[in-house]
């Protein structure tokens, strides 16, 4: 994996001072072309020893090209804001829109990498944390980000020479600290650890690229250039008219024709019943949100169905057993401008509970493979593989500690007729119904199959769907209460 | 202040029941009409003392309105992220936009009033925290946000009965802490804090409504009621296209046509002076930006300019000597959406550093007094009170430990003019040039008196204005720099 970085490489001062000036400008036009195009983001991922000159890389190319549109990244040890919600979730904060570059130093590696050379990890557990990246990686991917990933190296001896030459002057002797000594004894497990980590999370679509960081004016100069290169052939592609593609098969007919949605059976709840067990479910749920269990959890709850399915009925029994300082509701409408320049689920990441806390989604990332999927507003192959994209979500949040319950309320078309033509005829109802509810009615069958098809694929051990047989309200908000009690105990243990 | 919420107030059942319902649709119309109107956002601030039923009061707004478009807010001890920016930034990041409804316990009042009743706060420190929440409300006022502010008060004897009972019940016995027990044994002492608080922020804008939280039914009408009828008058207001407005009396013409940019006389400076001063200052800078002592400040560099004046060239020799690491350069540009439905400064919150960080503005919120004034992007009161509210927002970054340094970079109508021509014969810049730039132009000297304007209204001192000398880029980047420097060393000691 090291062998050609520990060649020695290096650039003669006279050949580095040609270069920069081209190289320069270069990079500088290509940074405004991607500004311009505003097609794809641009994510830089800086990591490697100690000592081999990542910080003073950076910081040139921050000079080369237009600071006011890179944006620098260092994570440290994570914040409590940061460190109460998934793994991942800092980092989908520091995704850039399209048309800017971030780079990041400490980025998604180097907490799995730090914490198998301390043996504080697994390698099982490491290996899994590989795999989930794998994904994230493929996902910025698909969604059009460049990634372009450096490795800094430095070989045993050479960091031994740089460590002493800072230590030596007395300008530069803040640098080096215990820590720095301390891995340079861990050098060869650091070296093993890395190498593994650097071979498995190498992929066609975001390879690793190996600095040599001997040399300041070579490793100037390889950074610069891989940059350019990929960067202009990144534009290139995109200006015709380029994106990245999956090939996709097909979702296979049905054969038989049986269907998750046709096998429901309407039922149906006595108003005396509804009271009662609305009042006790309300109540177990009020004990379990504020008992001391649940402050090292969180909940998350998605509300999908067709028009007037109920959703919002349904949401209000759920608050109203909740303390109003503990949830929020995020009813989801179309993307903001600041939201559609990011990744899919980027929007759905920035509303993420705390511990202890609950969200509410009233629609939400399943519209990819629903709405998306039927009217068109995305090819097949972004909701294709979205199917997976959200298990790793959902995955991401159940392993952070999230309880994820997720609720299709299910109506009949007659149901749903009936529902609209009250909403039309009741003033007060009247803001609820609009030419679009009656369009999307028209394409009643295709999303009947979207949503077979979602159940089928995103119903997981962490977080399953539960269908409500909704044509009778009272059933269903029962039925919705009682699931998320369940869940919940279950979870609290 | 609290007598007529001593008086006892209670509403019996019967009436109770037959009220809600008539409420309830009103309250929901209401929100409907502000979300659909979408001209003003709406903060509710909860306070009083413990058990008054502030929890219960907000939980039944929430079961009585649509939660999906109430934004509920519980501020606690303020989390590292946040205590290491200035005071009120958690608070602008909880501002609803327009159309939407944020209700904030633990807001702006609470932090002061307990320290004051605590003794670890003075008088006078009190005291000029409420004016900074005066104006702050102002501010909010006058950008339209409809705010309303229920305090809940009940008399000693009530709230002990209150304590005394919780703790009775096993299912409620969690809710009474020690600290429930402590405040209560400071009854007189909190109740006179509170007093005066309430005395001297009642403004006219934003008025204190005191509730008797004696009795349940009682403080749920008369918080539902007073709560529809803001709403209502303001909607009423809204939708006769009513904004709220200042009286301002204009500006003096000037007599005697001194200005601070004609008194401006052009320095020069050789090239090899440049190379030799800008090391060294870089080196300077280097050194200071990471000493131990700017780990407990931040550094905010504002750079404002006619077109072509050379910000971009004077902020890269200045993030030349930082650590990429360590700034961020945000170019203004027009506003999100996002942003658009915010109070103006808004957008600028979101971008203060943590400490020991470094934020350059290309541009800023000095927009507003500039090109806003001049293209009459917003009107003669909204620009004339920006003058004291951009004072009070870089107050209170210096306050928080920032040094906020501003520059004017000074160019003479002649030198612009040989810059654009400049820029448009040569390929490589002539992305820098547009039509919009010449426009502009045209507007020289409108543009020059705003300038002046601004730098007689702006620079204070705790954050004075830097005139810049220009048409010599090489001169303006090293007093830039110099400026920069010795800012610095004269905060950090």
């Amino acid at each position: 994996m090291f062998e050609s970085a520990e060649l020695g490489h290096s650039t003669d001062k006279d050949t580095y001072r040609q270069a920069v000036p081209a190289l320069r400008a270069e990079l500088l036009d290509a940074q405004l072309d991607l500004l311009e195009l505003r097609q794809f983001a641009v994510v830089v991922l800086v990591n490697g020893v100690d000592k081999a000159g990542k910080g003073e890389t950076v910081n040139l190319l921050n000079e080369w090209m237009d600071p006011r549109h890179i944006q620098t990244w260092a994570f440290d040890a994570p914040s409590a804001e940061e460190s109460e919600r998934p793994y991942m979730w800092r980092f989908w904060r520091a995704l850039p829109p399209r048309g800017k570059i971030a780079v990041m130093f400490g980025n998604w590696y180097t907490q799995p990498i730090f914490e198998r050379v301390d043996r504080t990890s697994k390698k099982a557990e490491l290996d899994k944390r590989l795999d989930d990246i794998r994904r994230f990686e493929s996902m910025l991917a698909q969604e059009g980000v460049l990634l372009i990933k450096f490795w800094f190296h430095l070989p045993r001896d050479a960091q031994k020479a740089r460590l002493k030459a800072l230590e030596k002057d007395p300008r530069t002797r803040w640098r080096v600290t215990e820590r720095d000594w301390r891995y340079y004894n861990l050098y060869e497990r650091y070296r093993e650890v890395a190498g593994h980590v650097l071979r498995t999370t190498s992929t066609a679509a975001a390879p690793w690229l190996i600095v040599d960081g001997s040399d300041a004016n070579y490793r100037a100069l390889f950074v610069g250039r891989t940059l350019l290169s990929a960067l202009r052939r990144r534009l290139d592609a995109a200006s015709q008219h380029w994106t990245p593609r999956l090939s996709v098969a097909p979702l296979p007919p049905r054969v038989d024709g049986l269907n998750v949605l046709d096998a429901l059976v309407r039922q149906d709840m006595r108003r005396k019943d509804y009271d009662d067990q609305l009042e006790r479910l309300q109540g177990r749920l009020a004990l379990l949100s504020r008992s001391p269990a649940f402050r090292t959890r969180a909940l998350v709850l998605v509300f999908e169905g067709m028009d007037a399915a109920g959703k919002g009925g349904a949401i209000r029994r759920v608050v109203g057993a909740l303390d109003a300082r503990q949830y929020r509701v995020i009813p989801v409408a179309a993307p903001t401008d600041e939201e559609s320049a990011q990744p899919y689920l980027w929007r759905f990441w920035r509303h993420l509970p705390r511990r202890g806390k609950v969200v509410v989604f009233d629609r939400s990332w399943y519209g990819r493979v629903l709405v998306e999927r039927v009217e068109g507003f995305c090819s097949e192959a972004d909701w294709m593989r979205a199917y997976a994209e959200i298990n790793d979500f959902e995955d991401e949040l159940a392993s952070a500690g999230a309880v994820v319950v997720k609720f299709w309320l299910a109506i009949s078309k007659d149901e749903q007729l009936a529902r609209f033509k009250e909403r039309e005829s009741e003033p007060h109802k009247h803001f609820k119904i609009t030419e679009e509810d009656w369009r999307n009615r028209d394409k009643w069958d295709e999303y009947s199959r979207a949503v077979c098809d979602m159940v089928d694929r995103t119903s997981t051990e962490y977080a399953p769907w539960t269908l409500v047989e909704a044509d009778d309200k009272h059933f269903a908000r029962i039925k919705v209460l009682r699931t998320i009690c369940e869940r919940l105990e279950a979870a609290l243990g």
